[in-house]
């Protein structure tokens, strides 16, 4: 990502158009955000405690409050910031002053309560840089906040919902880097498929290899939650990804499941791999689970549906007869979350790709009798002539990414 | 921790005895949890995905329900466990399926919703195994749940917060065991104390020592967040922490602040040391710091006030005369999440240490016009005679763990 490019988070730029769009279609004056992935969707800044709260107005530039301890050197240039006594230990009650700022703030716009919007739940939210524990939003907090804003309303959320699935060139590049440091860590898992090591030493090495992209190429935070499963544990990796003690063994297949956040932008990825050559029993279903991503990355382009890209995937097992042992969807919304809301790429969803949609896409057949299972998942931009993987190592060389 | 002793999650169980009375003193015939922390606490179970459900009966055993692709290994023997359909790609609306089977449950027991008690919040939970995405609870869900339970009640909520203070022996050990794993990371965190490494690098190697540990001594889950600050950045300790790639250097002081995730329980501990010799205008300030920690450890035992621990630290600062750079409250309780509910170790607060209780104490002082600022930060037990400190080394020592 070029950090010298202006980052148009103003007025002008395309997702605040979006947004514009979003509140007049929704007779709203304005929208209270807080969840970390909403507020970088909004206006691009990624909260690092995650307690700022965002007040986006129909028709005036957005103003947010972040804590008093909030770090500001990634706060972009164009917001309105605004203090409150967060982390001040003279301060018994920041939220109260904070309800009671947000409120003056609204009531000098002449915004009413039943003209601006707000999601109260803390549910699904990507979490903040600060990724040890969820703090927002307190109980009684969303009470006091009430008296702001509308009821909660189903139809807006998921039309705001809906705002997290055309992602702008900007946000595509935040996407792009993600899947780029995700690919140092995956190289990490690669050189350490060796006899011996124990899955969570695998594990550990990728997440090690990720965290140390801080401070290179504009990255100020970067986090993986790796999860390796090998041998008789990548037959489990349908149903949960966890690393355990169990040691690399020659012909196992060995899965890992990667999340990757990267400026608060996310990547999700998984790769399958045999430790040496992989028994006969095995390596058909790395095979025919790689085949049958390559198909459904194959057929993306805009105005296809979901379930057609799912059955291209579906049916290349089924015909080997494994259809039984994939157990899950074909793929899902990702970038502003590890998993961003929006239909699922599976059966019997007519929805249709559009240009600037990013999904995964991540078939895969876990077969216990076997003693094995795989996966592969990559990350792809749906574009007006097709595709691009943004998950691919090549991806990352044409960028120049330095490699640790 | 004896993976070999049995786990008293039943109705004989210290823990079960407090929350039964809980029960009874708010006239309650069940509570219905989901928050992972929570989870822990009331039945000792520390769920994967996040969307485990317990019914905690006033005159029955409790009845857990699990994801069907919910792993089983680490579910108390114990608990009665029941399935419902999340992650079957064929179910549609899992949730929909759980509200009924938990209605069903309620109904035959005669608990009516005015006497099923439950936090719906999301706030401040605990993050599952599973620990890069909130999953519960969906927009919605609380709306279905809300026909089993009576109206949120402050009262209750604190009520059950409450019994977050004072720890069972098992679980004393649980929190043990978190300390020890920290204490391996803070081996990693000494051994990278170099000029030229990345606050990043340090960090990325603690939190891979302690991710190492899974796999031994019963460990099946075991997670860190290093936040690794250096120099002039350790000026800003007290109001964030986090990464950068700054590089160490000759003379600096360095300071980690560490989670620490192991089984579910949780260890946070804060270190501060010198690269080399420190320089003497930030010596004085960790020598400071770490008088002023003792003297507030020193102080601990049952039946002492949060504000007597808080003043034996603050006072030792204030002497020499740095009260303005000691910004934050002394301490904390901790275990069952990084940040536990319950009263503050600062001043003013009246609340009375009780054997069981485990906090912290990490008084700090973070001058940036000396270019840098320490913390120490222990995790305290009250015992009848005073106290133990959980995350020393020779605590480690003492237990065997085997260090990586």
């Amino acid at each position: 990502m070029n950090m010298d490019a202006p980052i148009l988070t103003g007025s002008r730029s395309p997702r605040a158009q979006q947004v514009r769009s979003f509140l007049q279609q929704n007779s709203l004056q304005a929208w209270i955000a807080w969840r970390p992935d909403e507020l970088l969707m909004l206006c691009g800044y990624f909260p690092f405690w995650g307690a700022s709260f965002l007040i986006y107005f129909a028709d005036a530039e957005p103003l947010l409050f972040v804590p008093q301890i909030e770090p500001r050197d990634h706060i972009p240039a164009e917001l309105r910031v605004q203090d409150y006594p967060w982390g001040d230990l003279k301060c018994s009650d920041p939220y109260a002053v904070l309800v009671s700022m947000m409120g003056s703030v609204l009531d000098k716009a002449g915004a009413k309560p039943e003209d601006v919007g707000m999601n109260p739940s803390a549910s699904r939210t990507s979490l903040p840089i600060q990724a040890a524990e969820q703090i927002p939003i307190p109980e009684g907090f969303a009470e006091q906040l009430s008296g702001l804003t509308a009821k909660p309303d189903g139809q807006r959320q998921t039309a705001l919902a809906d705002l997290y699935l055309r992602k702008t060139a900007q946000e595509i590049e935040g996407i792009r880097l993600a899947n780029q440091v995700a690919n140092v860590g995956l190289d990490a898992f690669f050189a350490n498929l060796q006899p011996g090591v124990p899955e969570a030493d695998v594990a550990a090495a990728v997440e090690s290899a990720i965290y140390r992209q801080i401070g290179r190429d504009g990255i100020f935070h970067s986090r993986g939650w790796a999860m390796v499963q090998s041998g008789p544990n990548s037959a489990l990796a349908g149903r949960f990804n966890r690393s355990t003690g169990r040691r690399l063994e020659n012909g196992d297949l060995v899965l890992i499941e990667l999340a990757t956040c990267v400026n608060g932008y996310w990547s999700d990825l998984t790769r399958t791999a045999a430790v040496g050559s992989a028994k006969p029993e095995v390596a058909e279903i790395l095979s025919l689970v790689t085949d049958a991503q390559q198909a459904a990355i194959d057929g993306v382009r805009g105005g296809v549906s979901a379930a057609f890209i799912d059955a291209l995937a579906r049916d290349k097992i089924a015909a080997q007869g494994l259809s039984a042992f994939f157990t899950h969807h074909t793929g899902h919304h990702v970038g502003f979350r590890y998993h961003d809301p929006g239909f699922l790429i599976a059966p019997g969803v007519s929805a249709k790709l559009e240009p600037g949609m990013v999904i995964t896409l991540e078939p895969g057949a876990y077969v216990p009798e076997r003693g094995g299972g795989a996966r592969i998942e990559d990350n792809v931009l749906v574009t007006e002539s097709g595709h691009e993987v943004l998950s691919r190592p090549e991806a990352a060389k044409r960028q120049g990414i330095r490699r640790s």
